[in-house]
């Protein structure tokens, strides 16, 4: 029998084999509802609620989301949430302070200036000069005392760049250099809104520091088809209330995400993938995890001579989910994506925008995968290298 | 063995089981994808665009869906719709006509009224006076020149009404009462934008006839997570367009619902609801089971000497979808359900807005499971009648 296919799809992306098996059982029919598969009951009744309250419970152990903030499970991904955002909180008479650090940012800025509420959107910094290979400086950034929020991406799919620790994460241990939190003239704290889509539940979080995070959950999170959403309540209720209910969050959190019905399958995957990371140990085993694994790649690539090249070559920036290089040539690119399908490494194509290769480490991408690629990777620079 | 469940949820609701199993089949690996999950794949690989491609094009077959009509898939359910919908067309200095006919009309005109893109909102003929259990005449209503749309619910889920005819659709053979269109002063005939969210696959439409129509998948079409859309397309490009570009449907429409991550089980479970949908004979056939289905439990309800008594008098309101109906008291309708339960007859409790019991009977509910339905009241009217 051939070896398993290494999933590096950049997203929807590769979910742990346990979560499609559970997911599969339940979809053919679950005892506890005497056959009936999980996708075809009503959101309304107590087996269901009793998922939803557990998901929420696993998440909030997991990530050690305080009380000051509730969970969410929203749908539209990430995209609507770069349009929702603005439409609650950017009113006449505030901006929006926006770090440009890829095309999910690009997106959220472009969606912020499209709202219909008023407001004012500014970018505050960006690395689109660099072409988004290098994070740009937030250093001794103040911004003005209108500033209703500032919305940062925590890593970049599709550059590989990631924050480490994310701009307002101060580490306990200052093994990176900790950075002050965004500030308005005066002193005073500005709300952080982050999208995670990319890295969520791939490491330890300060949930506290945040007023809102969300994340499409298609990465580490579940299957597409559901967002998650983390978020400070007092910030929550100063949100407007004249727009309509199904894109107020608090009306969301006051029904506890069965509002309206809600995408019930993906809740339950998303159920699953928690307990399949309590398993594995936990974001601080995971995201020991997800270190070795891209450091290994970063080595490999590192020290093949000039054969690979990181588009990152900022080491601080380097994303651990999604690792991007360059063969000496488009057209070995090409064959190293060709060769490794068929070696069984699936989806290593870089994103149009960047060119050349992307390998997505997500959660639960094994370490015995990267190992194959990294063999793969000396077996192909040896066919190839001068030849 | 006991018998199978009969499933009679009134949303997410049942789902035909061959859907199950090849669902269940994909979500454990697919063959063509070397055995990756369907859930874990790109949706820009050309086997998914393919999936959303084949999907489309058997929706426009069963519905027949006219060249000028667009078929989208986006997230959010109908209720976000009800936002969306405003968004796009209600502006300054137009106004928006309602038909009233239940909870989900009332949340549109809601949502409506708090769209902040400004225009009015004009119910134009509500059933709220009988508490929903008439729909209201439609006779000779005449629009004023700025209506930008008008909007109504196909079939109302709590209630148990339905509109035969839809109030635009005119018949070939004039079985029933053929019903004007909607027309503005003057003439010119008036948007007809319609949440078909219960009933759409059920029965046969003339697409050509809306504007609009829009669905959440889990009743007839698929599982919950994904919204149909059937648009016109010059109806879409009038649309405003400096609204944020995930709420312009002209955007999706572009990128073939892809333009951010869709919610790609969903879509898939919805192709195979239509291969199930052909399997069975089509929507015509469908239809047909489902009059059978509707006219034998109503029958069962009429014939009952008043110990059934169906919430909704006027036949021609009634709904095919969802079948209302008390008992003598309160207490036997509590019992009616639990026994129910007990028997296999799963879900039969209805809406707390309406009391009493409330049966759905969607595709996928087989003629043999209102049989036993049929059965099952028979030998409780006898062990309760009079008791």
């Amino acid at each position: 029998m051939a070896d398993p296919i290494i999933n590096f799809s950049p997203g929807p992306g590769v979910v742990a084999r346990p979560v499609i098996e559970q997911a599969a059982q339940a979809l053919l029919g679950v005892p506890e509802l005497r056959g009936l598969s999980i996708v075809e009951i009503s959101h309304r009744l107590p087996f269901f609620e009793k998922i939803v309250a557990d998901t929420k419970a696993r998440l909030a152990k997991l990530l050690a989301i305080p009380d000051t903030h509730d969970i969410l499970f929203l749908q539209g991904g990430a995209r609507t949430q770069f349009a929702q955002i603005p439409l609650n909180w950017l009113v006449p008479g505030k901006s929006a302070a926006y770090v440009e650090t890829g095309v999910w940012s690009e997106g959220a800025i472009e969606e912020a200036r499209a709202s219909i509420g008023g407001g004012s959107v500014d970018v505050i910094a960006s690395g689109r000069a660099s072409n988004y290979t290098e994070l740009p400086s937030l250093a001794s950034i103040t911004l003005p005392a209108d500033t209703a929020y500032v919305h940062t991406t925590s890593n970049n799919t599709i550059y590989g760049t990631q924050w480490h620790p994310m701009p307002d994460f101060v580490r306990e241990e200052r093994t990176a250099p900790a950075r002050a939190d965004f500030v308005r003239e005066g002193g005073e704290r500005v709300p952080h809104l982050s999208d995670m889509s990319s890295d969520i539940l791939s490491r330890p979080l300060d949930v506290s520091r945040f007023a809102m995070i969300y994340a499409g959950a298609q990465k580490n999170a579940g299957i597409s088809g559901v967002t998650l959403i983390i978020i400070d309540k007092a910030f929550m209720e100063a949100a407007r209330r004249d727009i309509p209910s199904i894109w107020q969050y608090r009306v969301m959190a006051a029904n506890d995400s069965l509002y309206n019905t809600p995408p019930t399958f993906a809740i339950y995957c998303t159920n699953l993938v928690c307990q399949w990371l309590e398993g594995e140990g936990g974001v601080e085993a995971i995201a020991a995890r997800n270190r070795r694994k891209a450091n290994a790649l970063y080595e490999a690539i590192d020290g093949s001579d000039g054969f690979y090249r990181a588009n990152i070559q900022t080491r601080a920036h380097r994303s651990e989910m999604n690792v991007t290089f360059r063969l000496p040539t488009p057209e070995l690119d090409t064959r190293f994506v060709a060769e490794g399908e068929a070696a069984g490494l699936h989806h290593m194509k870089g994103h149009r925008k960047a060119g050349g290769i992307r390998v997505s480490l997500y959660n639960a991408v094994p370490e015995s995968g990267v190992e194959r690629l990294i063999a793969f990777m000396g077996r192909f620079r040896a066919g190839h290298a001068g030849g």
